[in-house]
């Protein structure tokens, strides 16, 4: 089976225990905060979903060592709760108004009921990761809970940075990995982890695709940043160097900015012409931060696929679709 | 030993272990989102706390049943931690500026940065009742930490109804009391529960740890309702009935606004004057809320004893302390 097959079979299964998971909830006669989480989660007639690839990959996972995802259900559930709770809360820290193709969840309900349904959605998260007391065991679902809350607190700890760096004049590089590790790589590589988990893997197992889920990670984002500079706008939907005129503090500005006086004298400008656009855009090339950006791309992609080695070695329909899933997400246009 | 005693040997043991929680945690290189939630805890030079009522009770429940408190250490920090979590949310929601005398998080440090600090302290306090993994069992952690959520989820649902109350014209008492036993009782309802579950207890005890709870929770806030009006300001530090001054959405408010033409058609005004408030006052007792507020505390309270009878039938100085514990929150001034 192809990635493609495995996903019209998986993907349909994990909308629908999603959707009774949450209609199993007691919400306490408060039908519209229930309906709230229908919304955001794009189950309204119109509405529009994620792609669930962060449930879909925990399952591939536990598939790739020979188990039944039947009993990793319940993490694939957490992770996408997870994902969506996080949403909730950083499009009202981000002031944004559309997600998906729909107004936020703040921007219909105000924010005050937003961060209340995030919480609500947070703690549904949570009791998903525990119905691995009933498909594995309860140390089994205590150790992913355990291990679920560790990597929320790498994902404040994540967007704790982003919004400071708002304000930040000079972030360092270090920082920018930091909070890409915490913001973007640790709920990927929890997916993994949680698949390889229910699995009963050995630690360096669950190690391993741990970090290959933080690889992964880093490199998507840095990718991103990459084509939010000199991405195809016919590929991207985006404009041309659409990260430099929101002034988006993406790897290769932080780059400029450190390395490259013209570009830091030009770039806090406001309602840049699309000459000044170019201008910066050249800027950044000529300090090298193309370069640079490009090249950190590949090593995290590289130390990816290098874990992906190490821990399949012997190749199945699913290592082959965890693979092309990596190679869809990764090899994008540079 | 008395209640006092118990206060002096059980409160700076559980502060202790908060502390070292916290302090345990890998916060990735962000020191002020530790640092923010060292300040929201009290922790700082200057700063003050709660009274740590809730891990106290879970504690003292624990000891009741002849097991030693240590065990349920995990419980009574995650009851504390969740408390905090709420009231960081809480404040955003309601735009308090400030609590336990300092500014609240939201006012120190934005919206944003105080969003995401609550949903640390929330991820610490799953971590936090999932120690019962090593104090009990993992089950006994699972269990605790599923029905965690499961309150966290009533907790929201109450919270949805507060925020809902501010804009609706008639609330119904049965959705008052709804919002009541969400947003106050769940969370007392937990702290016994969780003392209860980690002595071992059955299911109908816990039930009945349970119900005691929530009784207690909606004793509480009825009191409390009764004293925004009609409290001594020389006892409560407020001024007198000042729920009326503030619009306060509050039980005797709620049924006068049912009940009483002359109380509805002045309470909208804004700045009333100590006469128009004087005569609020007395819309309010003529149409009898002061009666049904002071009868449905009574009915409470009398709920809670009865719990307890139940629960703790030959008296020890642990079950003493918990009778007296809940007579000092509730055998206030009428």
């Amino acid at each position: 089976m192809t990635l493609s097959d495995l996903q019209k079979q998986l993907i349909p299964r994990i909308e629908a225990e999603l959707q009774a998971f949450i209609n199993a909830q007691d919400f306490f006669e408060t039908p519209l905060l229930k309906q709230m989480l229908v919304y955001h989660m794009g189950w309204m007639a119109g509405g529009s979903s994620g792609k669930r690839i962060r449930p879909l990959l925990c399952l591939l996972c536990t598939s790739a060592f020979g188990t039944d995802p039947k009993i990793a259900l319940p993490g694939a559930m957490a992770v996408e709760f997870l994902h969506n709770f996080t949403l909730i809360h950083d499009d009202i820290e981000d002031s944004s108004q559309m997600r998906h193709g729909q107004p936020t969840l703040w921007s219909k309900w105000g924010v005050p009921q937003a961060i209340n349904a995030g919480d609500a959605l947070f703690s549904i998260a949570q009791m998903a990761v525990l119905g691995l007391s009933q498909t594995c065991d309860p140390s089994i679902a205590a150790r992913g809970a355990l291990r679920l809350n560790q990597v929320c607190l790498h994902l404040t700890s994540g967007q704790h940075l982003d919004i400071a760096f708002e304000r930040d004049e000079k972030i360092s590089l270090e920082s920018y990995l930091a909070m890409v590790r915490g913001k973007t790589g640790a709920l990927i590589a929890l997916c993994g982890w949680l698949g390889g988990l229910a699995a009963q893997q050995d630690t360096h197992i669950l190690d391993a695709l741990y970090d290959f889920g933080i690889n992964l990670g880093l490199a998507f984002q840095m990718l991103d940043d990459f084509l939010g500079i000199w991405g195809d706008p016919q590929v991207t939907g985006k404009s041309a160097a659409s990260d430099i005129l929101t002034h988006k503090k993406t790897l290769p500005i932080i780059f400029g900015l450190k390395h490259s006086e013209p570009f830091r004298s030009k770039w806090t400008k406001n309602n840049l012409s699309p000459y000044q656009i170019h201008e910066l855009t050249r800027d950044l090339k000529t300090c090298g931060a193309q370069d640079y950006v490009k090249e950190q791309a590949q090593e995290f992609t590289y130390r990816a696929f290098k874990s992906l080695e190490f821990l399949f070695p012997r190749p199945n329909s699913y290592t082959k679709a965890i693979i092309e899933l990596t190679e869809n997400l990764l090899h994008r246009d540079f």
